[in-house]
């Protein structure tokens, strides 16, 4: 093989991605690789089709252990991609390299097909369906699912809602007598022993049931949905397994006293509803399953349904249809069209519906519907107003916001990757996950007692658990009504609590533990979400900033009032900075608060927490899919890099087949190359493995194509006994080689892949850049782009990790490109 | 040219647009058009790729006049809908058609290049900007331009309304003065007089200045931004002088009495405000201009910027900062991206945060920002809540809003066909604006005096007018305070005004009285918005309604309260009826009444409004759009159309160009053909037209090239002094042809294409399916595309029309689809 490398003269940029990559190779064994460094003349260089006016000095690699060339002058990045996984492996034979973990690609993550393979099959099916009645029958039956969708979401957040609610008030009550009681009786050991054991039992049940059933239902589930509409493949995900994990696992996490919210955990627990609906069949442990309908099950669909399903579980959780209907469509952004965002809507318009429902029929009255999500920041006793001059107090409250985001960021990097290379086995995930329990439980006692908080201000919420601990004439413990209580209902109590309910010292300690308890348990093993922890830390100071306003101007009693305002912007700066507020997640709150007028100050806040922690460093869930190396994909092609070409950026050399294959060839490459498609090309007899591109077909065809043994001796024609149900039936969990068994006679058959490849897949040229390569993943959804030369003969291929190893950072205001190694771990 | 089609069995679909097609041909003239029917071979049908195991009939056209061939089998439809002007141009010498606007698309409007064209001078000038300085700087001026854009509109938007509300109120004080006293003395004759003289006066100067000085500032301008925003080029419409005419305009109108409202013309000054920051340069009536900077003068910017402008205009207009943002991304919507979209909702929340401080600073106080925006609906004096049994009603009334809405299009629709036939003489169209003026006048007084309701309740603004005509005993005549005010104050008055401030005999006449000037009204020659008036005809009936259920149940005091709700939920309603609710409608109107939890009401109505007007119309804005022959594209591929094939929908046969081209062939090219984009083929001197494809050139950089006379005699070189800011500055308004003026000698030069056109345009093979073509189009914002054939070489280019000419229409719960005919006009 053949490269030629161009440096330009002011090229921070591209060369600056070429040299770190030369870089790393040079380092290590530079004589170990089969390249020497020769000069290029300068007729080919006027070859390359740049800007001929200015002489460039230039670098020709020479590989002597593979035949081809290559004319493209960038592909320099190109071969040292594809020899990258090699470097990678001998460097951790050398053992020099520790994982890092916010530098990587994992390999295994795989994208999904959102294009259509529109093969014979496929047509033959759509000709069916070609009728007037089937075209209203189809749009019917998606709207019918969507309506499902939001009912079950809904259904589904009131018994949690419900279960949660009444369970922890037992278990709260019950620890307050002991507390009073012991009070009294100098047996306060008892409370503590027993608040303890509970949390162990129940956190250790839950994180057991998380580990062990579906490790995919641990923590909240956003960054895996986010990435999953982004378009990556996420095995079990969207399984029954995951939806039990997930919901029991949520109740036991709560009821297991961890710093942790069941708001999150809605929005995953709604896509498996909506994945689940889509796909019309129920997989069961033990291989069984239930199938109902299959029209809809392709990635296409099914992603489709999926944003529908999380825009519901975010609607219930916060009452805001708005909100979680565009938390479904940033990411899945590319696909957004109307008709679509109708049905994610009126899906998520359902699921709040039927909340507000439930829980007021819960409440008590089921006419009222003053109750449209399982958590609302509304109930203010006073307008909330705001004057021009609380400006600037809210923008100092959004700095520390960012900040201490970035903190808890940060935090919680460094513990994940402790946690990864350290803290791997399943059993020693299940103590932690205990221990934090325990611990939760030991401190919130230790503040209590050692703080003692006394004061006679009723608690906002009637049913609150108030334990008096010391205190006497009617006075209870001020922390009690935080610790004694679900992390919402301390949120709420931080919010909404009168004035002096909470004095400065215990708001001090509340912060600072629940800062740490909830930097440890976002990552545990267990179902849990991480904003209302986050809004709770907010809130508490956010109620000192308030406090500390009130006292600087004691001639304005309104101050006093409107602590619970300014707890609402701590709450608002506090999420902003650890999660980096989108577009979503400003509606979400505003919806939350259910107040447009304030919603300015809490939209400002929120974007300037987010400037100032992307400052520091990325949101949390950002750092969770970066730390799990998955390939998701900016919006926009990162800058410095336009020019490099596709076949810079592509995989190099291609697996093609012929289309009649021998079986044998068919089956090996399956078995040897990790490709999930390769490019079908023309039977040239004259230049074999060089013809023309005729389509693609996929590794799952192929394997269902091998597995239904689609294939005869040839010249003879084949049983054709196929149809698209058949591939259906796979869907989504695919065959693996090793289920393939093939007799010799068999593996000398050959396989007519004309019906089945796609006729069109989306090809580009080698010599398009990589902004425009961007433009049409994102732009719709791409797996395979197929790299041709100007025969239209395959020369490689471009798929999203391709793209998604050049990541962009802004860090400290500086734009910073990296290239990302893709690992297979 | 040779076609085949094939007719397959179960096809209602493909086949029907094809019958179709050929039914016009048929019935006209079948001899006349130089083609025969021929049975095609089963062996010529095996090549067509279809499922070969049903034998389909088939038929084949021979076409005598030319020589090429296409071997695909749909080309029918290519081929027809290539032939069709001649058809229509023969149709109309025979007089037999009159034209039929929403059966048509209008060939002059083109698109937008959303693409970037990557030529050498392209890379070149990046290179220059290929440093973090450089990146940095331009990200940051984007802000800031976005910023000035918020703070910009904010000022418009409060100017407007101040000068709106100080001389409306002057103009209606001194009418009601006349009124009170000629009520007395018998001289009502003076006011009527005087009220239509004003009414006049203030029209017709304001029809004349928009007729005269931009005609594309009639109307709302909302079509038009949704059209740009789609993708299609309006020419006139960012320019300078519709800025005047429509700011000017919008004033005069409301002043003029007309029925209609400032919002709408909010998001058309924005995006001019929008375009002229992001051009940086002012053009004034004489050519004259003065430029600042050039680096965003590209569609690509321009249209990102116009997003931030129409959005920020929203915003402005109706305090609605997250609907701004969604009015703008979700027609374009493909090009949605999370910095764009933080860009947009950033200038959009600058908008309403400077409005509500200058308008609050009009109001007395800026520093308590209580006014986002220039309409809202949060006065109530009461919480808004629902109950479940109320959601029946308001049900039912969504039922009434979308009948009404409905008829509002047709009937407006009629109007406009009417004015289109017969008033398309400037003149006339300002004396209909004048007589519409003297007519709302004079019905105003009409009811006044012959209803004559009196009542005592005081308005629920205490700044209204209120005219006594013949009520006594401090009584005030109930219909004064909705006429003798803007539409908004009306507006806000049957929202606002205690119950029985308004009959039910004057609701019934307002009701009727209004619509038909608010048919009437909206297509005038005159900068007006329908958002106000469309709300203000729902408030009535709304509060009609809300009489009515107060009337039922006596009992329920609270109902009397209620009866603002009502006329809420009728004004969204209707609004929903006339404009078909999108998402960010249901936002604007959610923002704008300030109160989340009836949001969900609120939503339902506004979504059964759009599905009751949609089983019988399309939209009002739609119908313009239609009715304009815009060709806008729709979300998604129609359905039914899914075996349609890019050369079955591309225009053909191709006007190409060598690299190096003769002078004399381009002048030529582009003073015959109306193309916009001609393919670059290789030189290949034995297939002379022939080549494979270089690349692309589109024919404003051909003309800029010729005005720059960059040619020379063949075998020199050619003086290469043309930079890619030579080619910004004839944006946006490019040359034409006639300005070229080229000597005899420079006609024999050659112009060396290479440096100039695209070297990599996007392409697809002729078997891609019209679907996925769609996808190309709406995820990229393309302009052209090329189809090339195996071997690489062009064989047609599919544009926007191309694929706008399919449309989808939904009516009465069918699914139908019709193929629009391309007109010149």
């Amino acid at each position: 093989m053949m490269l030629v490398m161009s440096a330009t003269r002011s090229g921070v940029t591209v060369r600056s991605i070429q040299e770190i990559t030369i870089f790393t190779v040079g380092a290590l064994s530079f004589q170990d690789l089969p390249f020497h460094v020769t000069p290029v003349s300068e007729e080919e260089h006027e070859l390359n089709n740049r800007v001929p006016s200015r002489p460039t000095p230039e670098l020709k690699f020479e590989l002597d252990d593979e035949g081809d060339t290559l004319s493209n002058h960038n592909s320099i990045t190109a071969l040292l991609s594809s020899k990258f996984r090699d470097i990678q492996k001998r460097l951790k034979q050398y053992g020099i390299e520790s994982p890092r973990f916010r530098k990587r690609l994992v390999s295994k993550w795989e994208s999904l097909n959102y294009d259509v393979c529109e093969n014979v099959l496929y047509i033959k099916e759509q000709e069916k369906y070609k009728s007037k009645k089937w075209v209203t029958l189809r749009w019917l039956s998606k709207w019918l699912v969507m309506f499902s969708i939001g009912i079950m979401t809904a259904l589904l957040a009131a018994t949690i809602h419900f279960v949660v609610e009444k369970l922890a008030h037992l278990k709260f009550d019950l620890i307050k007598h002991y507390f009073d009681d012991c009070a009294k009786n100098n047996c306060l050991y008892q409370p503590a022993l027993m608040w303890m054991g509970i949390n162990l039992v129940i956190t250790v049940a839950g994180a057991a049931l998380v580990t062990f059933l579906q490790p995919m239902a641990a923590g909240s589930g956003i960054p895996y949905i986010k990435s999953y509409l982004n378009g990556v493949k996420i095995p079990g995900l969207l399984t029954f397994r995951a939806f039990v994990a997930k919901t029991l696992g949520v109740v036991m996490s709560i009821l297991g006293g961890l710093a942790c919210g069941k708001e999150g955990p809605m929005a995953h627990s709604g896509s498996i509803i909506a994945a689940g609906l889509g796909r019309g069949r129920i997989n069961f442990c033990n291989g069984k399953s239930i199938s109902f309908y299959s029209a809809f099950r392709n990635d296409h669909e099914i992603r489709d349904f999926m944003a529908g399903g999380a825009a519901s579980g975010v609607s219930s959780a916060f009452g805001a249809p708005i909100g979680g209907t565009l938390f479904s469509l940033e990411e899945a952004a590319s696909f957004w069209n109307q008709d679509l965002t109708w049905r994610v809507f009126f899906s998520s318009m359902v699921a709040c519906f039927a909340t507000n429902f439930l829980i007021s029929a819960i409440n008590g009255d089921p006419t009222k519907l003053t109750d449209p999500g399982l958590v609302r920041f509304n109930a203010f006793k006073f307008d909330l107003k705001f004057d021009l001059i609380e400006i600037p107090v809210f923008i100092f409250m959004a700095v520390i916001g960012g900040l201490s985001g970035a903190l808890f960021v940060v935090m919680n990097y460094k513990l994940t990757v402790f946690r990864k290379r350290y803290l791997n086995k399943n059993w020693i995930k299940i103590i932690e996950a205990g221990l934090v329990a325990m611990v939760s439980a030991a401190v919130a006692f230790g503040l209590m007692v050692g703080i003692n908080d006394c004061t006679d201000k009723a608690p906002f919420d009637s049913h609150a658990v108030t334990a008096a601990v010391y205190c006497t004439d009617k006075k209870h413990n001020s922390l009690s009504t935080l610790f004694l209580t679900t992390p919402e209902g301390c949120l709420k109590a931080l919010l909404h609590d009168p004035f002096e309910s909470h004095g400065p010292v215990s708001l001090v300690a509340f912060v600072l533990i629940f800062f740490l308890l909830g930097v440890w348990t976002y990552g545990l093993s267990v179902s849990s979400g991480v904003f209302i922890p986050s809004l709770a830390i907010g809130a508490a100071w956010g109620r000192l900033v308030g406090i500390g306003v009130a006292h600087l101007m004691p001639e304005n009693p309104n101050l006093q009032l409107d602590v619970g305002k300014f707890a609402l912007i701590g709450a608002a700066c506090q999420l902003g900075g650890i999660l980096r507020t989108t577009i979503s997640l400003t509606v979400i709150i505003v919806e939350c608060t259910d107040d447009i007028s304030f919603g300015l100050p809490i939209m400002i806040v929120l974007m300037i927490s987010k400037w100032v922690g992307d400052f520091i460093t990325t949101g949390l869930y950002d750092m969770n899919v970066e730390v799990m190396g998955i390939p998701t994909l900016p919006f926009e092609c990162p800058p410095l890099c336009d020019d490099l070409r596709a076949s810079d950026v592509m995989s190099h050399p291609l697996a093609t087949f012929k289309t009649k294959e021998k079986v044998e060839n068919i089956y090996r490459m399956l078995k040897e190359e990790t490709f999930c498609g390769f490019p079908v090309i023309e039977d040239d007899p004259m230049a074999p493995g060089k013809g023309k591109l005729k389509g693609l077909i996929l590794r799952n065809q192929l394997l269902v194509l091998l597995k239904k043994k689609i294939f005869c001796p040839e010249g003879q024609v084949p049983p054709r006994n196929i149809t698209i149900k058949d591939f259906r039936d796979f869907y989504p969990v695919y065959l693996k080689v090793s289920e393939i068994d093939l007799s010799d006679e068999e593996k000398s058959y050959v396989m007519d892949l004309k019906p089945y490849y796609n006729p069109s897949p989306y090809t580009v040229e080698q010599k398009f850049s990589l902004p425009r390569v961007f433009n049409l993943f994102r732009g719709l959804g791409l797996r395979h782009l197929i790299v041709t030369d100007e025969k239209n003969m395959p020369m490689g291929m471009v798929t999203r990790k391709d793209l998604a190893k050049f990541r962009v950072g802004s860090k400290r205001g500086l734009v910073k490109i990296e290239q990302l190694k893709i690992e297979d771990k």
